[in-house]
């Protein structure tokens, strides 16, 4: 195992002191529990939110703290869930009495956890709704999650609704907006190679030199289906198809009611992206691969998207959603409306977010 | 090879359109002779900023064309030097009468290049100046360069020159920066795996399971020393021992003289980084290393700093100058004074930088 590291039990701590450090005029992290949040917390009058999930998935969640994002993240062990009382804690460091958003990305043990988080805060009076994001069209279940999983979605649900936050935002509205975001964003990633984690020393499968996994999650699990490699071109096709011809995918979610003060089963169906829409585009770097193959997968994704009637109104290429040192793309479009666009565009300043 | 590409022939082409693509808003790609520039180019009253070099060091160099940073940048193919016609082609485009200063990384065949470039644009009556930036404390002579090589002191004086020549610095003022940038900056490098180029198929060289090279380049070429795989703390130590024990380097360098009409050498001797100072301090990621191991780094080096006596007064970590998807880290430092630190943090709009 070739990594940058010291004693493999030590690694999660030192990297977020090193996080901490080169990030202190923005951010504090406390250890246990652990989370980091905003310095400014709580800002006055704004909802607070908060996300996290397991580590190895860099910059998400914690480069994205800091005005416009979250205030809050709570990483757990590399691709391991973290305990309620990491969000627990940091609701109540974070809430300025607005409430608190979880923006939970769809893992098992993610959405149990934040559930009990949720819980304990109601406890305290901390006014907190779940949000699940699972936009992940290749994979509906699999052994970390039942439904699809949380993908590049993600990373826009937290920009898009802290910026919602920022413009005063009630909680039912960024819990509204967000569930949006969800609703119109779809995922589709592949691995060239798997990662290693530092618990591990060995790589989480093996795929052989002309081998490709199609459908892969970030969690280092397998992919929906193993192939030989292909180009470039034929790889985007795939997952820009994935993307487009999923229509109507419709999940039970479950979620908090203010009305009931208990947790309810809702129903919640995509839309889907069609001709004459706009789009978010993400093309993300599981880790490994360079950004200069991703421009080779923008260019190819931007022909097939044209030739489809879909405008891509805002571009994304680069590191968002990663999978430790994993070579692959995720390919993720958010269908998007003047609201979606005006908070993408709007200030932010974290150490992870780029355009 | 395992890479997002399609035809071996077509990997540059195809990544600048994409690139170009996904940023239109912002630049515009030129084929034949290959060059990028900003769209609004040129910018009145404004010296313009060129760089450039061999591919695959992404962001670097297309990545910082923008408001805040270059105007041009002219990519050669993968690590490989650009031809004179592309230099010469961008200055044409975006001089707008102030002149062009050309940023250049200390290898042989772009050092050489961007003279001949400036010599043709000298001949159509448009003033250039080239500063070679030569940064790294590993290497003094490589199959590459002689002297010292280029590294992420580029990065740090693209932004910082670029800040200036928003803020009215004449071409003599933007010269007499550019070189107190080069003269306040060190870096030092590490590999962990080498990198696989496209046309070549198979790696630079080859490191065992437990071996790292010490004092890499950024061409996939050896570095100053191979060893043991050490831990990231003794990693780090070394990197910053390199830097902060390199005292007093001097170079003849090969200036273009106003007064002269003539190259000249002149002797550029660097400043040493001692007790007391501020640093902007950069860990940059080869291409395939994780930002979360480069967070273990900064820790380790923010303690090593402040045992020293200096004060870390801006910090970057992330992915800046690469070398596709190598697996190591860099680390950058620049002495700052008033004068770099503002520009350092005056407003920039580009695809790559981020802080």
């Amino acid at each position: 195992m070739k990594k940058l590291i010291n004693d493999v039990d030590d690694v999660l701590k030192e990297q977020l002191q090193g996080f901490g450090s080169a990030h202190k005029d923005l951010l504090s992290v406390h250890f246990d529990p652990t989370f980091v949040y905003r310095k400014d917390a709580p800002v006055k009058k704004k909802v607070a939110l908060i996300s996290g999930g397991g580590s190895g998935h860099e910059p998400l969640h914690n480069g994205y703290i800091g005005p416009g994002m979250l205030d809050a993240a709570c990483p757990g062990e590399i691709f391991t869930s973290p305990t309620p009382d990491q969000m627990f804690e940091a609701a109540k460091k974070v809430d300025s009495g607005e409430g608190v958003l979880f923006i939970v990305k769809n893992y098992t043990g993610d959405v149990m956890n934040f559930e009990m988080a949720a819980d304990m805060a109601h406890d305290e009076g901390i006014d907190v709704r779940n949000v699940i994001i699972d936009d992940d069209v290749a994979v509906k279940d699999s052994s970390f999650t039942a439904g699809r999983r949380g993908m590049g979605v993600t990373v826009l649900a937290e920009k898009i609704c802290g910026a919602a936050a920022d413009d005063g935002y009630d909680l039912d509205q960024l819990e509204a907006l967000c569930k949006k975001v969800n609703r119109f964003g779809k995922s589709m990633g592949m691995a060239l190679s798997a990662c290693i984690t530092p618990a591990n020393g060995t790589p989480s499968f093996d795929l052989d030199e002309n081998e490709m996994e199609i459908g892969i999650g970030i969690h280092g699990e397998p992919g929906a289906e193993r192939m030989e490699l292909k180009s470039a071109d034929e790889i985007t096709e795939m997952l820009v198809s994935g993307i487009l011809d999923d229509e109507n995918y419709t999940r039970k979610l479950h979620e908090w009611s203010t009305e009931e003060k208990d947790w309810i089963d809702v129903e919640l169906t995509d839309e889907p992206i069609v001709k004459g829409d706009r789009v978010i585009a993400m093309v993300n770097s599981m880790g490994g691969t360079p950004i200069s193959e991703l421009y080779g997968v923008y260019s190819k994704m931007a022909q097939l998207l044209e030739a489809s009637g879909i405008e891509i109104a805002r571009s994304m290429v680069g590191h968002y959603i990663t999978s430790l040192e994993m070579q692959g793309v995720s390919i993720t479009l958010l269908k998007a409306d003047d609201e979606l666009l005006k908070y993408y565009d709007a200030p932010v300043n974290t150490p992870g977010w780029h355009k």
